[in-house]
């Protein structure tokens, strides 16, 4: 998406290597009329795809995990970070690494949420390593639910998260992959 | 919003006196068509006032907030709920009192996203006591911003938070108002 690429280009800040701030539009304060731009184009890329509902985790992701969901007119569902007290009955957990925090933790559905009979749609903000996707696919997993694919806005290539996931038959398409980062050059995929 | 005392009649669940779960259309699972519904609805309360930016907290604030930020077409900010590495720059803090946890936490704004020449409309899922809603107002004064107004989905009147905002001068428009809860017994204030 070049109007993506464009604004990362334009507002983003890279800090100490591998981090990529992009608070100003995509995460902490959001830019309304382009997040749903954003999510209109992850609809275009997944309009045939079945997809009954859409997962992403909190709290960047919800933004444009609603803003796709709009397009799909399907239900969004995110995972909580950890098992909070308002969970009521059974949930699907899995554990995840944070690089960012340097810490282990889990995130967990509702069981009432997710059914056999569902296709997801699995969407997050970042995509670098792939830890918080694989969280939310193992969940989906456990559900006996379909995958439909994973749909991030900034993949960090050089991380390879997202090249993993596609070995394994994923359809991951990200609105802007960046393949090197280094300072003020930003390379993206083309 | 009648359709949303309707849906709390035929969807929520109360739980031990004071806990009204709504898992399944407001947080955790999103109903979206509804959720943009209800935007629609807090834009129709506050259409006549100047909102430049709207103010909310992560992580269940964040879907009804953006819902409502697409009808006026302006910022949507989310506080994160510690200090997290990747803040950048210099940030407003405030402190909250979250009585579902039974625990102290930091709510916090980059100091980039919120100007002195802002009129900020603050939104959340839920007013109860108004803790989380005092600490966004508090970051709002900091910032020497003026107050739109507060808007909730669902105030729970009974616990007073809500009302203690309008006693001083705050213009307060929650979608739905419960006066009274007592297990299946629902009390809407008219």
């Amino acid at each position: 998406m070049k109007a993506l690429e464009e604004k990362i280009l334009a507002e983003g800040k890279v800090c100490s290597g591998d981090i990529l701030l992009v608070g100003g539009f995509l995460n902490q304060r959001i830019d309304t009329d382009f997040i749903f731009r954003m999510g209109e184009e992850i609809h275009d890329l997944f309009k045939d795809s079945r997809v009954t509902k859409i997962l992403t985790v909190e709290a960047s992701g919800i933004a444009i995990a609603l803003a796709a969901a709009q397009c799909f007119h399907v239900p969004m569902i995110f995972a909580k970070k950890s098992s909070a007290s308002n969970f009521s009955g059974d949930v699907y957990k899995s554990k995840v690494h944070s690089y960012t925090h340097n810490k282990d933790f889990e995130i967990a559905v509702s069981k009432d949420f997710i059914k056999k009979t569902d296709s997801i749609l699995v969407i997050d903000d970042f995509l670098a390593t792939g830890e918080a996707v694989e969280g939310l696919l193992d969940i989906v997993k456990q559900a006996g639910a379909e995958i439909a694919g994973v749909s991030a806005a900034i993949e960090k290539g050089f991380q390879g998260g997202g090249d993993a996931l596609r070995a394994k038959g994923i359809r991951v398409e990200s609105l802007a992959i960046i393949d090197e980062m280094d300072g003020e050059n930003i390379k993206f995929r083309s």
